[in-house]
């Protein structure tokens, strides 16, 4: 389902599979040679690749996506090949089916607009993703205009008391469903550090301001008082260090000294709903690799 | 409901009625003038107002946002004042309580992103319309997942024999839910000549390209094939000459060679429906005054 | 020469003179019945008007452009009778012929492309100022490609030591040239605070970053470090508190990982040089009133 | 000069020379094994890589930004090495030294905010050309300001009847610079069919339209006239077939009723600029494939 051009050259037929590879290690001259030849000696045709050399660090990253025959190497073989191609470079890596919808564990508090438009754009095909279970801080009524098709959806209410507790409901949840990602969508309560730490690098939260500013609490009042001129928000991986996680992506809108913060408010949600769906496809699209504090998003 | 600093100092109170004046006449000096002093004589607090002096046609455009006080002047004595006024000066206008929803029959066909879009914006409050009914030419089952809450749906199927009678069936729905607002959000049905002469200024449609380019059919595809570098969406009034109707609002969004026409589709439906809603609440708020084949927007 | 449609009807003919007059007052009824009544009687057409009111202060802003009769009522008799009705309602106003170019000094350090752009736009006659000194920390040879087209060059160079004596310097210069604007067009000196308040209102500065991230020394090179999928510029006045001024315009532009800080700068120049003009052209057609550690800015 | 990460790991010594690789070929697998392996071999690092599977075509597309050591194989060498790699591909290919300035005419009619603009750039080293000449159908003294430093400069006035005459001048001019880009910089007469055809993949023209729409004359003037919400500018290479040729970069800002003509033209004018400078610069850096009548632009 990756869009940009990057399905095999026919992807209605089923001659052929299709995988993404996406890998790092440290740089040095060989190593798209290497991984071209195994993929071409495997019988993998390349559609897209997109790589980057990150010059502080001299690490090296690359996001390939490719195809075989139907017919041809088991995955098996596939992890075999690219494990030994992998331990000549040092590699970190990881291998995909593609598509293959990720397995989404989706929060929310009070504020639903996020969770609408992501299970909307998944219901029509858009989005990638296969919901495995809502967790919520507020009861289902709140939500009784969604039809959740199913989905399972908890109710967990949170206190200071109760939040040790509830967060190890959360980890079941997240362990049973066998979820690969979980969106914070407009999930109001902070995450302790050692969830945070669990969830690292497969946790996504929407921060309803454009980072580093207007940190924290109700961050489209802090942009009123300031007399911006644009607002934002940023979607990031969740860390222990609140709001300071690694950016996916950020998007702005033009306001005016009419607006009051009722209409930031507003504003803000259609910014903050395009910038969690695109964080979230580029997920599934592995597209993003963190990179320490920051992340590399090869972009389509 | 109007944003942008625009409601009474104190909209929790109930001490005051707000409206919105709207007018147009030929430019002379003394209108501002004339109509302040009419709003402060009845007792009136302005707001906000916003005019604008189209210099082709010498014809001078004028928005006021002003509130009297509960106890004031009636409605009819309004009318009556400002009629005076009005005579004076040769003015059209038009005078609505503010907030008040505007009676909307949204039309649809097959791809629904934009009704669910308007109906959630509805649903939280933050777009006044009151979704009187909703037409569709695909059954009640295309829209499964979509809660109307109790919004009349008509399966109003329709064929090229058919047309003039659907067409009827349409005009009767607006008449007897004295709809103010026709939305054809995504209804992908050409209205005939007369429907939309019908529905002058008061029939807004969404047309999924950056208008003028690519009218007409497939626009994605067309844009695709042209190879631009930007895709865009135009929310404009219905009239019978086919996407040329005066254009309320548009957005773009860059795209490049490797997107694909879905890709372009996917990207579109983002655009489309926010624009598509702006253009809505811009009619809500009574800030579009068609002009010829032009509008004024009295942009927030 | 203010844009979008506020010269009065013929600005060929010389049968008219025009005003911008604006304003602020603690808001009640009739104001703007009192101002535009004033207007019509001195033989006044406005020609586009706006006014804001602000809920928290109960402040009201108004900024209207009119033209009387060229050989109607002398400038002085306007100042007397609008001074009557700001009496009334405890009004700061201020008015301004239309057009009159703004006596600017722009102070610049080592990069000069902002000077170079208001340069250009002055020359070109798009943007309404008149430049009556640069002030530069570096030599004239720095910008030796430079056409200054006889406006005065002042090399003042600085150092901790002459800090005191070099802002001396300005203020002489500003004061002698009878500057209505100084421009700190990507100046990297810091003014006191002394400067700082005597300039207030009438210095504006662009910061390259968007405020209120990345304050202080080498924005670039920090949001660089947050890994930050935006980038941007600010146009502020100039205030004791750095970086905190009231902001008068914003923008910003993508950036990716791919993105090195030389390629950040290099994009940042094309968002400073716009925000800037920008900020300057509002300025001098009297559209930013400062409010507070905020701006109205009456934007076209 | 290749802004985005794509300089060889430590630019600022002179170990290694770098290289530009642009290719395309029908697709089948195995080109990026083939082309990374001979590069290896050549002892090539690849610093940047970028590819594109043109599904309709089934043509590959690829960029690689490539080094070798400054004492290993020389220019010729690697000539001879990619020939036989494109032999067996069919490949159309073309390699160059990076960073190396793209020798460059410019031409202009009256109006000079893009000649301006490029000159600045270039300048300030931000754009990688070298202008060999500048073609203006206006005399040396309407561009008085600028100071040219050097730049040969042609005043080629032209009327229908000197047309051939005119054109044949300035291929000679393109001949003796050995031009490799020819840059219509709001160059406001037509060039014959010949002229194009002779000027094909290496003659970029700014269109003051986000075409398709407004070809052809006053564009500014048509967008008013329709009621657009938004203006742009597009960059495209010159074809025979006016304002159709392949599009290489577009951009858009927003206007409302209130924009006169004027303020069209002026707000054109920073579109415009920043449009076309961003489409010479990918061009410099070998970012920018034609298509057909499309293009591949490998974005940074």
């Amino acid at each position: 389902m990756p869009g940009n051009g990057e399905m095999m050259p026919d992807h209605k037929n089923h001659d052929r599979r299709s995988y993404i590879l996406t890998l790092s290690c440290p740089n040095r001259p060989g190593i798209v040679a290497a991984i071209s030849h195994a993929l071409f000696e495997l019988g993998g045709d390349i559609a897209g690749a997109q790589q980057f050399d990150e010059r502080e660090s001299r690490i090296f990253f690359m996001r390939v996506v490719f195809s075989v025959p139907a017919d041809g190497i088991a995955r098996g073989g596939l992890d075999v090949a690219l494990a030994q191609v992998a331990a000549r470079f040092g590699m970190k890596w990881s291998l995909r089916e593609n598509p293959r919808p990720t397995r989404t564990v989706i929060m929310v508090s009070r504020f639903d607009h996020c969770l609408v438009d992501l299970l909307y754009r998944w219901r029509i095909g858009e989005l990638a993703i296969e919901p495995v279970a809502i967790i919520a801080n507020h009861p289902r009524q709140t939500y009784a205009h969604i039809d959740l098709d199913g989905i399972a959806f908890h109710y967990l209410p949170v206190t200071a008391a109760t939040r040790g507790e509830q967060e190890a409901r959360i980890a079941d949840i997240v362990r049973e469903t066998e979820a690969e990602l979980v969106v914070l969508a407009r999930y109001m309560q902070i995450l302790s550090d050692g969830m945070s730490e669990w969830l690292a690098g497969r946790c996504i939260n929407i921060h309803h301001s454009f980072l580093p500013g207007f940190k924290g609490a109700r961050p489209y009042h802090q942009a009123f008082a300031r007399g911006v001129k644009l607002i934002g928000a940023t979607a990031h991986f969740v860390t222990p260090d609140l709001d300071e996680g690694p950016i996916i992506e950020q998007d702005v809108e033009r306001i005016t000294h009419a607006d009051s913060p009722d209409d930031l408010i507003r504003k803000g949600r259609d910014i903050e709903r395009r910038v969690l769906a695109r964080a979230v496809r580029y997920f599934t699209e592995c597209r993003v690799i963190p990179n320490g504090h920051k992340t590399i998003v090869f972009n389509p």
